[in-house]
């Protein structure tokens, strides 16, 4: 039973069904396709705005070139130092700016403390011909620790960075965990609320690990951005020949709310994990974000029986081996497509081995 | 009717299904899933010889990332002026070497003869310190003209690059092309004889334009790269997280032999015009190389008149467009799923109109 | 005797004076000193308009550096083949603009002509998204071949780049050696004239080869690059701790003169070699400029034989070397410092050997 | 009276006179001179071991290439969060390097602890595709707090990076205060002892802070790393063409002592800041680390003062400005070139005014 990483998950049905509707006849190449041309209008509607759309493969290049139209070669990029784009990119994003130094900001309960993003632009040298020149500001949604920021959060953020004169960028691997979190009971928040409202200009916007096959989306809110990005995004090797399969998966995953739906499900899935998983006594849970991770303390001993009755997760941190002798932290990720089952089984057998 | 290019295609029903395959259960991220592992040994297998094999989305960065490992910072890279790599990436080849120069080379009929390889490279400064450093050769295998290289052309070129100590990159964007154009006939030349026995240690492996749906693999020769690519390739923001879609069409691809099956088809379908265009009065054709890409010049007002039929295709080159009181050149490109009567569609359109 | 090049030269006494002058006391480091902040005004007053001056260390940092603020990562600079920018950099202006392409231009004469420029900015595709993006226009005054480009040629080719929306530069290695040899007679042409009036945008204006101990300057006609530049210039390694000591290098060039009369002694020299040399019967030259550089053909018997009583100078171009067999070609380069007892060694030994 | 930093020093007279002495006759350009071509020789016996020289004009630009050729674009280098490789070259090593990633460290008492170097290398992810790979560390001696390392805590921490296969690069802008400092009474410990003998791989050896007019030198220990460094350097616009008027610098520098006799009269001075200053009552110093740098904690009041007084020295850290009602601390930099009575005319300042 699998817990390891959303991006295990399959393709959903309706994406797989949208891949199959563009194999039909030829289309011209490069996005200049009917499929990829719907994009924009299709984007600019769920976020309210006009936007500018660039289909890529992975989220370490959306990160990367988003990074790439916020900051000069010689800029700074503040980002938490557990987020992907500091940590995860094997230095993607220095490579596509030009070598911008990424500055770490230390997190409090999974999410940026303003007091440390206002602290460290200050401290940075803005003006200062010695030191590389704060030029953008990095957020990450839901965050690596499965943190879901609220709209006056980004906003807060965002603001700070603004003030200071630096771009805005949100990587949105699991946004879509996010709007689903933040839309629970009689909440509502939109997307655009989330992003340009509160100061975001540039939104790596995540579908692969919500049930693409491989597509992310780079969404310039800051559209004058559109036109150097076109020419990066070809460099980066991201220019599909075939685009209309990636804008395929694009669209359909906007289409009627689907992205929403597979998050909820996502994120419903890891609420009953974290509702019956707390309640054991041997058990300690990290403060559950209400998307689909959870962070889980318990022995050791059962961490061990647990993967040799072949529930798959990762100890976290990963390089942190758990061992019988000691209590552990195992992280646990539910998909579009974790199964109810799954989730009774675990909890059936954490209850039998630490409950 | 189409014939602007072989991208225009859609995707091949095996290929199709290999991916509607791979979407059963979860499977590990980044490539650790079950057929990415047997990618390797597949391309070896198929290429007589161990290889390194990284699935990349697009040519243009099979194109720069190949050349990343072969050439320094400092390094040139020499390559036919008319050549993607020289002049369709937008600088992706700079970008990833890290500002290596490309240095053009001077075709003839479409190819790049010996004695042009050898006299610029000896030209170029080698242990000069303030010169660029010779340090790769790439060639286009079909050429970006539709040539076909011989092994024994592939061989000799090799060999001049070798000698300066040069590595050798070979963009197959068309490779299957060439493979089937090279084995008809009585002829046979293994994809093993028209690369490393050749000389090649890197190979641009095309598969989106003959009937995957997006997927190019670098093939390493010299599989002590590997370690190097492997970094580089993250990096590029090529490490898919479901790479296990993109295995599956590269695995399908060379399974019974299908890419040479869907090369061979797109292959005979530009002979056919080759044959009947050649002998109308007012046409005259390049020579045809025996893939499928096609030169034809005749009068501008029937290019005018043929656009006006519906039939779609390139001018040549793109930025000389057609007028009706000059001969024009136009590009033909046949498909893996160019249909019998759309060619003889074409054909009977220009008999009628240059005939 | 020595002919090999203008860097073979020591440094002007006037200059070691203003060395030795700004040796005295502290001063405030990284060119916060009072000598580096009076060289913008002292530049203002001579070019005639409001300048910002970067000094450097090398001509290669000055024209890389000019090129980094002219183009984008993904733009292509247009300069000629034989040029110290295309050529003789080891990859400095890719390295420094993050990745440009540098196009090569077929000069006439030691010239681009305007229709090859006009010609190859047409054919680079601007707008089109897979081709390195026209950005910059360098001309090298005076040229690799020793020729000057009058302000009206130089205008011409501007009004070119500037038209199709490029920035323009002039690699200044030798500029006092083109305003010299402007300046001759009753002509009178200004610094200004051969420069921003003629549409050029970004100087590498030249004093080492003249005079100077290691002085160069980046000139920004366009002021507002100049916030741009300064963290460029830091970040390159060229912002000198002791900056006084290379400002006041700068500062004395151009003082009273000091940059044209030495640049008019070498081209007087110089000029009495084309005199006297062009005159003898095996002795064949290329047209003389009028600046510092003499490209002369003689029997490859005299070449040796020159060697051989110690007369200094290169083979042109240096890969070929000179034979007794065959003709061959050979560079003479004046200094602000050649004595006239060296040009009339060399006249009198071409004399008795090839006269 | 000038306490700010060692380089707003002037130029030692026995470099002067090498300067002077170089300005002779012509010599070859670009390092091919007679004193040029002396400084390996030279070097090498200095350092009793084989060494390649690099000569260059700052101190940012000898981090930045000696980063370059022990870390690949991908790698990740690990430097203390104070040090000028970190945070004051505006992004030069991540420019030279293609993009690598420096990490920083937390270093006490001016130092890094060998535990910090370990667990942070430990927890970088090598071999783990997804992160910067491990690839350098750079310690600063002395350090950017004025202490100076032993050699045995050299040796800890590079034994530390070696095991981990890391090279080793060690910022020597203040070398040779390092060198003094650790060689007063009996002790004796050579250059070498403090750098290659203790794992050292690759030096920046600065000379301009103590007394060249501008020059600093790349040592290479592993002299396998000069053939690459050649094009590195050149690329980097550091071939100067008249390198000759480095080299005498750098060559003067070292003979007979020079280096150590400057050094040691700035510790000297020093010193007796230390001893006095600290004997005061509303004074507080940082532990002296034995070279030329003192950090003081006094009255703001008596900071105002000081400088009204005409005393010239920097906040520390320099974005924490003075104000009279708080205690603050500022950073004292003594010079080769700093005379007794300055000294004395700070103490008694001091004394008046806070004692």
């Amino acid at each position: 039973m699998e817990f390891r990483s959303d991006n295990t998950a399959g393709v959903a049905d309706e994406i797989m069904a949208a891949i199959a509707a563009a194999n039909s006849g030829t289309a011209a190449g490069y996005g200049d396709d009917e499929i990829s041309r719907r994009l924009e209008p299709a984007y600019s509607e769920l976020f309210e705005t006009d936007v500018r759309v660039f289909p890529v493969l992975t989220g370490t290049i959306a990160n990367a070139l988003s990074a790439s139209v916020l900051s000069p070669p010689y800029g700074a990029i503040f980002a938490e130092a557990e987020s992907h784009i500091y940590q995860d990119e094997c230095g993607a994003p220095e490579l596509f700016t030009g070598g911008a130094k990424l500055i770490p900001l230390h997190g409090e309960g999974g999410k940026i403390p303003p007091e440390e993003l206002r602290r460290r632009v200050r401290a940075s040298g803005q003006g200062f011909v010695h030191a590389a020149q704060a030029a953008a500001f990095s957020v990450t949604q839901t965050s690596e620790a499965g943190a879901v920021y609220s709209a006056g959060e980004i906003a807060e953020l965002s603001a700070i960075a603004k003030q200071a004169g630096l771009g805005v960028h949100m990587d949105g691997a699991r946004f879509a965990n996010a709007v689903a979190a933040l839309n629970v009971g009689n909440e509502t928040v939109s997307a655009a609320d989330l992003t340009w409202r509160a100061g975001v200009d540039v939104l790596s916007f995540g579908a692969t690990k919500n049930g693409a096959l491989g597509a992310e989306a780079i969404i310039l809110f800051r559209t004058e951005l559109g036109d150097e990005m076109a020419f990066r995004h070809k460099r980066a090797g991201q220019l599909a020949s075939k685009m209309r399969y990636i804008s395929a998966q694009l669209a359909a995953y906007i289409e009627d709310g689907l992205w929403l739906r597979l998050a909820a499900h996502a994120n419903r899935m890891c609420a009953l994990l974290a509702e019956s998983l707390g309640a054991f006594e041997n058990v300690r849970l990290d403060a559950f974000g209400g998307a689909n991770e959870l962070f889980v303390e318990l022995p050791g001993a059962a961490i061990v029986a647990l993967r040799e009755e072949g529930f798959q997760f990762y100890d976290w941190p990963e390089t942190v081996g758990a061992e019988a002798g000691r209590r552990g932290t195992i992280r646990l990720v539910t998909r579009f497509d974790t199964k109810e089952s799954e989730v009774d089984g675990l909890i059936a057998a954490v209850k039998r081995l630490a409950g």
